[in-house]
């Protein structure tokens, strides 16, 4: 048994994502579908990118990861698959893998351009590759197909620029990265990178006109109350406990956060 | 192992069609579930039936498709399964099947009653036939049971009036269909019934007031602007690069269109 | 094969629950999950525990129900597993199971504490204890992890409130308990409650300054009439055909409703 993932735009009112699985079932009927999310905003290749690389990692090796949010469809971009470790990512080339292939490049990679037309569906569209070739070649890769057989090597991939904190002894400058459905708001400042002695418990977190308290949990602050803390992702975040964060101080993707050792 | 997907005005927040899924797997645990959607708008019976028109062709054959739209539950309308070539359709007889097997008649067609409440939840609701008969006959389906098992053969089933476009040499007139996701506009004008030379690069769609080329795919117009091209279903689509048409342009579900050889 | 249901209010534009399904089938790669509904409003404990209690009954035994609306986490609520006759209820301990034990407790009730955490992710977070705790339990009692082993036995668990209706010979008194998709509103009036001349078709329900007649089903009413009627979970419900009685009526979770035998 094996798992494919589906990350789509794609919304979920269409019969898009059904199209796809059925698809799938056609050629390896045994696959496990996993949707991770279909409510990506039209086109926004950059939350896209950053939720495939929050939960690569949970899923088993040999998983196939399959991300269709392309708003280039019918251009010249490339449709590429990736093996990453021992799992595979098939997609669009226009950076919705950079993330994630940049952080695990450790694991072994290897990039083919998907041009087999073997691998389609049979009268592929102009305007759906994600049913006619995403979706195929991923059920293919499932079923043991070799990612060299799909066409040629390729030595790199399109990349999204994703803004980096600066990290100093007593302080880190950063940005929110992506605001959760809770109103949470992750920036892109990461626990590991900070010095050792940001585990105190004197770090404050300014956003805005607002400094908000580092802490460990949502229950070493008051219900109602804001707190920063280090997140299951390895991010600092911002969060109001029994709130949204996000609604309390109008926060914004791309906003600037300042951590501060007091 | 085998498919049934299913198609509903149910939503996603309720319990509703979990419990669906439950009787499905108390009665055939290997089944694979496939949400088709849940998010018709309540009782929308045309947008279910055009719906599961796009996607049929998609999945293996022997799937069960399991439709509940339907407004008339604890009326006198019928419960109906229908086979259609080596697929079933399992769901109220209020005309949710008829785009689909009209167009699909060819493959063969065994029409029954649903009436034999040996198939039926042990205690049936007045409103909840999705989980105390279509559930559970769906899953008896895949289990093996006899179609003609299930109640009296019928010879046929309730009709939705599809509009038809109307075809002329150097013309075409339809109407919208259905508004995506994406806010990309699905007419009733099917590439297949225009004249070869439609495949000329001089064809301009009419909606309102506004006139849009007919081009290939996305990549053929620049982002921002507007396009006409054959989608992946067969028919014409409308659609705004990087935008939504339905927005940009007000379109309506059966609002004229007009396609036109210069 | 097992199944894992899941329930949370984690939405569906997030990787949240891709991250616990990943998790889960890292352990238990044969596993079959169900989403129940990820769209309980964020920290809801008393919808999230009525809706589990209105599913239960029609998935089949040996079921693992995961359930996480957890605004307490990082606090001292516990973690907690429950074996419900063959089945288990794997969760925080806030109340989101004491609907379903209260009225299920005599299939037999085994309560622990989750302790061990030889269960849990390697680097279990302080926020997402749904990956890094309930998922891994939920699947290591899939692959039969005995739950005495979870960690010391507890005799009680935290209850809800459940507000209770007031039955008398020819009336009862309650309250809406949930509103659904359609804007059906359930009330806690049960019907095996009520004499059984509440069966008569003289009764009315009285809400707010609106009298609706108690029917069979929604065939009984011409659209766009009210009706209420005995619903598939037992309750007294409030619908409109073909319409919201939510909207209609302006009906709110808590509002009180009479039943009436005229």
């Amino acid at each position: 048994m094996s798992i494919i993932t589906l990350l789509t735009d794609f919304g979920n009112k269409d019969w898009y994502v059904a199209s796809m699985k059925g698809c799938i079932f056609s050629i390896a009927a045994n696959t496990v579908c996993v949707d991770i999310t279909h409510e990506i905003q039209p086109g926004d290749i950059r939350s896209a990118a950053f939720i495939l690389a929050q939960c690569f990692s949970d899923f088993p090796e040999q998983t196939v990861f399959l991300c269709v949010v392309d708003p280039g469809v019918g251009t010249e971009r490339s449709a590429i698959a990736i093996r990453l470790g021992r799992s595979y990512l098939v997609g669009p080339d226009n950076g919705i893998f950079s993330y994630l292939v940049k952080r695990e490049k450790d694991r072994g990679i290897e990039i083919h351009k998907i041009e087999n037309e073997s691998y389609f569906h049979k009268r592929p569209s102009h305007t759906f590759h994600g049913r006619d070739i995403f979706a195929p070649v991923s059920a293919h890769l499932v079923q043991g197909a070799a990612i060299s057989d799909l066409g040629p090597r390729l030595e790199k991939i399109e990349q999204l620029i994703l803004p980096r904190a600066d990290y100093q002894k007593r302080e880190a400058k950063g940005e929110i990265l992506f605001i959760d459905h809770f109103g949470n708001a992750i920036t892109n400042i990461m626990q590991m990178k900070l010095e050792p002695n940001f585990q105190s418990d004197k770090i404050m977190l300014t956003v805005g006109n607002y400094i908000i308290p580092l802490v460990t949990t949502f229950g070493d602050v008051a219900v109602g109350e804001s707190l920063a803390y280090y997140g299951s992702g390895g991010f600092v975040e911002i969060a109001l406990n029994g709130g949204s964060a996000a609604e309390e101080f109008n926060l914004q993707i791309e906003q600037k956060v300042e951590i501060t050792l007091r």
